[in-house]
């Protein structure tokens, strides 16, 4: 195992983490609410930790093996996490090492349950960081390190797949640098002009850029106790939904559309059917909502598309408290926490090309029964999809299940608390976790809700969820695969 | 299409439907509680169509494709349920089609949800007849008729394929209907033995019928509203545990065990999977009920054992309350729900065999991930399991999801009472029907509630998931492909 080049990307990783800290301590600064010496505690740490590791370790060569690609994933996203909580702490914002790092992992994976019973009130620079974790980790930490670091890209794809939320990775320049950057230019374009959006929807600067770092990063961290709801703004809400599905769709698409490709982009077969279950879950949760809006089809439409597109895009925004929605709304929400967004994006999820490829393999598993000897190929963006690939995503469903079932077994262990103790809330608090959404759909944990009353045992099994959601399990269970370990 | 052929079939079945009522007639003359002439007239309905269905159809030749094999099943059990339900109306027991449909596919599909509020009191050959059709839908009816019918094993392979439980056929004698009859006689002495043990332990001879066949069927309909648990014998408990276990398994096991190849039989992986999931999940639902208990191991584990045994093999049998159960072992009752039992058993749910060959296929995918060059075979029961074989499992398991998901949103679409309206209640009303078990773990559908409350709709919903879990999905699904109904 090429030990040293482990160590120098996790030293430059933290380095990274550290230098994304300066922002907030820029801010802590401007509003000085006591929060500034916390960053420059966590910057000093993550320096001292960080620079002799990259100058220390010189690797004969720098090429990782999968393995060690996955090893190092792991082991990233768990130190990031780690060394992101250190802010909470040292603030005293969230006194508890493992809430904070809950916050840290829920930050970071994109998720956004919260373990915060108050979050209006608090310390700018901590909140502004808090929502940052979002947007570095919507991206993934790896690809920005790759950006800003490219030196590094000797042959590191296999960091990038293990990091990139789908199956498969579009590669748009030769050079995984390169593609790094262009994805990260393009995450900047779009999150600023949602920034700017919001500004001149009402929102004041700070709020926006919380809003907007939320939104990109489809993480959900508000720092209202309302959530979006707070602004109560058609505008606003206009706004958000449409970033929602912004950031949920193939960033490789836009930059597809901007070099003259925009037929080709628009003609994506996973674009077409993340809008297509998109507008058919908002119509059927408008149609359901209906008599709870005295039969008002507007106001039921303007909270099923927020709500759809927040929970779709696994962003876990509220305009309403859909915990007491009728049950057929709350099963479609359900359904499309479960498939997420378009892979290349930031949302989490099983996401959608995955889903259309195992609809159809569906169906044609249901024709192969009765025309057995007939070959059915399963195409998927006008290729043919090698068997392979479909048994693997098969697989991958079922794991995600099974991960599901026992992570619902796991958070009920302890005995938890009156209002959490129910099979609702047990399985949806797994299930929110590990999509990387964040509310739950019962009341205790769902939008108006927080997981502050969750025992430490049950969080730590919801911060290990929310991490294999968003690495896509397997860098998570390899860690528990005893050959990983071996020589 | 050879259609005559198809009519055959059909006539036939119903023929066999017709002679398996007259146990349920003799049984309502003995008795004269009054619903003899409702047998009279479904077993004279039964013979005025089969009769001239088997005289009339001369098929050319006795060679069903696929697609006409799966049509005659899909079919088959359609006209089964429908005239099954006769004696529910013509008796009175049960006035309405509907209502009167989801007990009788209920009863064949061997799921034991009821839409009766009250079954003690009713006629005994009504009663009979409803736990007799668990008997014969446990095994099948296609096999039976082959048993019966021995002349209509031309090459009928495709009819017991759809209809046996798992993913493959344990083919024991080389003639279809040699096997078929084997199966049948292994299963009725089986039978034979529950019945016997039941009186031993204090039953009268019509109880002991009753709780015999909803055993051996796997079907768990009742004649006492607190089920098992009304007898409160830890004798009869201990009986009916044994005995849900025994029909669990894998029928060939026994048949092989009978003549000489007993040490084959324990060493069978299935069975293993299925012993060690059974014990493991009764340990940790017994050490969660303990406190329940107030400590008491022995009565934790008299409950756990019973109800798991129940809910595993899916019969749906209770001793216990479990929808008031903590969440860890409703969590678990839900796994094991899920898993079902062995195939070619009489149990439901996706069959051990296909969870355990999931489990190493997923175990393979992570290792898999780090050593991407290996080759890494998926071994069951001592062979490698062809990739398309695991490919075609994997897919299986993400539609029963599909479905599980689609069929919680339209069972709640009718705005059900109170009661029913929840989450909970909705998706364990779609997970039990679909894996044939019967109860759902929230109160209203529990083991102390029924499905009467629900509309029509849902009841048809439910009804639909029951056949489509029975059937194993296909059957059911290639009715609505169109290329089922092209030339």
């Amino acid at each position: 195992m090429n030990i040293l080049l482990l160590l120098r990307v996790l030293g430059s990783i933290l380095l990274v983490e550290g230098a994304a800290m300066v922002p907030a301590l820029a801010i802590a600064l401007v509003y000085g609410d006591g929060d500034a010496l916390a960053f420059v505690w966590s910057i000093l740490i993550l320096a001292a930790i960080g620079v002799p590791l990259r100058l220390l370790c010189k690797p004969e060569q720098s090429n990782l093996r999968a393995r060690e690609g996955f090893l190092a994933v792991a082991l990233a996203w768990i130190l990031l996490s780690v060394f992101g909580a250190l802010p909470y702490l040292f603030s005293g914002v969230i006194p508890d090492f493992i809430d904070a790092l809950f916050e840290s992992v829920s930050g970071f994976t994109t998720t956004g349950a919260s373990i915060m019973p108050v979050v209006e009130g608090q310390p700018h620079g901590v909140m502004f960081w808090r929502s940052f974790t979002h947007w570095i980790g919507g991206m993934g930490v790896l690809v920005l390190t790759l950006a800003l670091l490219p030196q590094m890209s000797g042959r590191t794809s296999h960091l990038v797949r293990a990091e990139s939320p789908g199956p498969t990775l579009s590669k748009i320049a030769p050079r995984m640098g390169d593609t790094a950057k262009i994805l990260y230019i393009v995450y900047g374009v779009l999150t600023l002009m949602n920034w700017i959006a919001l500004m001149l929807a009402g929102m004041d600067a700070y709020d926006a850029a919380i809003h907007a770092l939320g939104t990109a990063g489809t993480g959900g961290f508000s720092n209202y106790a309302a959530s979006v709801g707070h602004f109560n703004s058609a505008w606003i809400e206009g706004i958000t939904t449409f970033f929602m599905i912004v950031f949920g769709v193939n960033f490789a698409l836009y930059y597809k559309a901007l070099t003259g490709g925009w037929r080709e982009a628009i003609r994506n077969e996973e674009l077409r059917w993340f809008l297509g279950i998109y507008i058919g879950v908002v119509l059927l949760i408008t149609l359901n909502l209906m008599p709870d809006y005295e039969g008002n089809f507007l106001t039921a439409l303007r909270y099923s598309s927020f709500q759809t597109a927040s929970l779709m895009s696994t962003t876990g925004y509220a305009t309403a408290n859909f915990a007491f929605w009728p049950v057929t709304s709350k099963a479609l929400l359900m359904l499309v926490m479960f498939t997420g967004g378009c892979a290349g994006s930031t949302a989490g999820g099983m996401k959608i090309c995955r889903i259309g490829m195992l609809c159809k393999l569906g169906i044609r598993e249901v024709r192969r029964t009765f025309q057995p000897r007939k070959v059915h190929t399963v195409r998927f963006e006008g290729k043919a999809v090698e068997e392979s690939v479909l048994g693997q995503i098969a697989v991958y469903a079922f794991m995600c299940l099974l991960i599901l079932v026992l992570g619902t077994v796991l958070v009920s262990l302890e005995n938890p608390a009156a209002e959490l103790n129910d099979l609702e809330s047990s399985f949806t608090a797994a299930l929110t976790c590990f999509n990387n959404v964040g509310p739950g759909l019962s009341n205790a944990i769902g939008p108006a809700g927080s997981y502050a009353s969750y025992g430490p045992f049950a969080k730590l099994v919801l911060t290990f969820l929310m991490l294999a959601g968003r690495l896509e399990i397997f860098p998570m269970l390899a860690l528990f695969h005893p050959a990983m370990w071996r020589k």
